[in-house]
């Protein structure tokens, strides 16, 4: 063990940030607040004005925020993205001195994830794979669930990181494994989200009052976090996003292709995959995943 | 309104109870417990023994317990059963005296509801639909979620009952209303169900450990009371019944055909039933809801 992994201590321990989006921006932020220096990068600058303010320093590229940094965040887009930002030639491995932590809390590919984590313990590099759960509201008030993949040391250096932008951090197995866990949410997820809206419309066209429909079933064996947080949003027709319906697109087909490999039909998720992508077409790839009740109320020809 | 709508008070309003299956022995046992005088019926007399030994009087037709009631309840499987049991020649409606309230708290038809509802008008009679919400645990606790349909003085009148039996009782409507919640209830839960076990068998396919993955997941936005209750039911190879795979196919049937002849599609709810549909094909009728994932599993080749 390097003297690197000692525990992460604000006032020594230099931390890094890549991706200041809606999650991004506030678990950085987390960071910064719990007293640790950080250096930022993000394609659009102007993101990182409010951080910048705050304390941050700026760094031109993915690699020159590695250079300052003893362990370097990412929360990016897409698998493509980390691909890039993390094992490009202007990317955080390239600028990792041996013996830092590279985390990326991306939801990608486990697969990749396995690859950032091969090379970089080929320059003496610990990869942690750590996708969360909680959306918007979570990352904003601290309370994510961090999912974990890679070596338990690399892990328990960072908790003091984790208590920063969450109230759940559990390893989950080595590298990829964060990856796999947050998968098995999202596939969760998808298939209630059918249910919910699935249910609303039957209620509206049933001419039933939804409000009170909700009293009755929310509490009950039917309950869960989506129709609690999500059924009111689709009653008052707010389609804002907590979390994009293309970023689901994509968590859904990285978790069919992991399934297909792995020789499993997964006919629940397959569907939400084809609802959502149908809803994608409709134009609301940037709406929030609560919108798949427009695609669903579509199908039957209700205006919603 | 008449004398009989006065509410229901232990020692001056006389209840009849029909039907003693899981649910229906607990929450007829609430009622006694709760002090009111009571007379039971059901098709096989031995279920109705603890009632009897704790001061339940034995009627040998529906028809004669509500000739000796001024609130009858029924409990029954399937719609054929509430058909002959409330409207049968040795029914209830057969029975009641002028001012009585019939309560149906099957699952059942809304169309069956307002029948009911308008042939127990027809004799001077109420009727009300009240379906119920959390199973054989809700029922052994008095904590289900009731589902009100109906005119409102006679649900008002009923309050003391529903208290003894329920955490929520709300009234939806009018007749059928009640059938209508909780056909969306069953809605939201079918598709959650899907959810449950398609992400149960991708972490296990994944080599993942199944109770740290639900640590992480279950206190998210994928959390749900069915991933809470059943999924450890699940990884504990339990298929015991809390509630019936053929009951839950008889509701999502209804579900389905109510939804059809309001021109609704519900691609969700419509794989649900198909999934459940082969469950009971290989076997498992008379297993709990949670058994769905043993025919995910047999889906691709994986012994569970």
């Amino acid at each position: 063990m390097t003297d690197k992994l000692r525990e992460a201590k604000p006032g020594t321990t230099k931390l890094g940030w890549i991706g200041l989006g809606v999650m991004g921006a506030s678990m950085c932020r987390h960071l910064m607040n719990a007293g640790f220096a950080m250096t930022v990068h993000t394609r659009t600058r102007d993101k990182a004005a409010p951080h910048l303010a705050a304390g941050a320093a700026w760094a031109d590229s993915p690699r020159e925020v590695a250079e300052r940094s003893d362990v370097v965040f990412t929360m990016v887009g897409f698998p493509r993205d980390v691909r890039e930002v993390v094992l490009g030639d202007a990317g955080v491995l390239a600028g990792c001195a041996p013996g830092a932590i590279a985390v990326d809390m991306t939801t990608s590919e486990p697969s990749l994830a396995v690859e950032i984590s091969v090379r970089a313990a080929a320059r003496g590099v610990f990869a942690i794979d750590a996708p969360v759960s909680g959306g918007d509201v979570g990352a904003r008030e601290a309370r994510l669930s961090i999912m974990l993949g890679g070596e338990e040391e690399a892990i328990e250096a960072l908790r003091p990181c984790w208590a920063a932008m969450g109230k759940t951090a559990i390893r989950q197995g080595g590298p990829g494994a964060g990856q796999h866990t947050k998968l098995v949410n999202q596939t969760l997820i998808a298939s209630n989200m059918i249910g919910v809206c699935e249910g609303l419309l039957y209620a509206h066209k049933a001419g039933l009052d939804l409000d009170t429909v909700l009293q009755s079933v929310s509490s009950g064996a039917a309950g869960s976090v989506s129709l609690t947080n999500l059924a009111p949003r689709i009653i008052a027709r707010d389609f804002a996003p907590g979390f994009y319906v293309e970023h689901f697109i994509k968590d859904m087909g990285i978790a069919l292709a992991e399934a297909e490999r792995m020789q499993l039909a997964l006919p629940g998720l397959a569907l939400a995959k084809q609802l959502y992508t149908a809803l994608a077409a409709q134009g609301h790839a940037r709406a929030g995943t609560q919108a798949l009740h427009l695609a669903l109320a579509k199908l039957s020809n209700i205006d919603w």
